[in-house]
């Protein structure tokens, strides 16, 4: 876990807090591509009534329209949880260099989501853990 | 497969014609619902520059827009080619109750999507086979 790692994941955090805001599941991710943010998305499932619009997924298209390519090389996702099966199959079209996210997903820890992504693509995890965990348990116990 | 089935996958191809009429890879879906039709689309991924504006992708979030739901309860998916893992993975969120497909997806059928989808979406593949692989050959031979 590098300095830079854990100053963009707290950016996701803030992400993650818009959602938050909002009533959605508190994730949020950003997509950095050569030490620059080039997008910044939340989970929007409940605002747009579409359960696709996951952070990364928002994240994926805005990074391919900023840069003009389908293809987001010399990328890193920085997102607050690990991706699911739907994001990880994005990721793989979107052939994205790095994934790194913070709380694991433990519903879905029986998926290996490495073997659904780009061979190239290189994935890390338990980036500010705590945080990202303790943003989703706050939603989950104010919902109950 | 019954006569429903193929009069819908027809419909389905009709959106695939589109795709390639944009040099898009040819492949078209639709969703019904109560044996209406509320909405259908077809591959984009060059046309919006987005490597995750495949069709079912598309239609998913049409059909959820227009039953004011992130849920696709009574609905089947139509489409031409065998989902990817994004698609099959957006569909698990959806909780669409049927997808029909035409061509299998034979570059990734190590993956068990059956295994990615919800625990009550039924999936049938080989509807109108013949013609949903032939025009992804047509495609692919044009590009060679």
């Amino acid at each position: 876990m590098t300095k830079e790692d854990v100053n963009y994941m707290q950016i996701a955090l803030q992400e993650a807090e818009k959602a938050l805001e909002k009533d959605e599941i508190p994730i949020g991710a950003i997509i950095v591509c050569n030490n620059k943010i080039i997008a910044k998305a939340h989970n929007l499932s409940e605002t747009l009534c579409d359960s696709s619009a996951h952070a990364e997924m928002q994240a994926f298209t805005a990074a391919s329209l900023y840069l003009k390519s389908k293809y987001l090389k010399n990328c890193t996702l920085y997102v607050t949880l690990e991706p699911c099966v739907m994001c990880s199959g994005a990721a793989y079209w979107a052939q994205i260099d790095n994934i790194v996210f913070g709380a694991f997903d433990k519903k879905f820890a029986h998926i290996d989501k490495k073997a659904l992504l780009h061979p190239s693509t290189m994935i890390k995890g338990g980036v500010l853990e705590k945080e990202c965990s303790e943003m989703l348990s706050l939603f989950f116990q104010r919902k109950r």
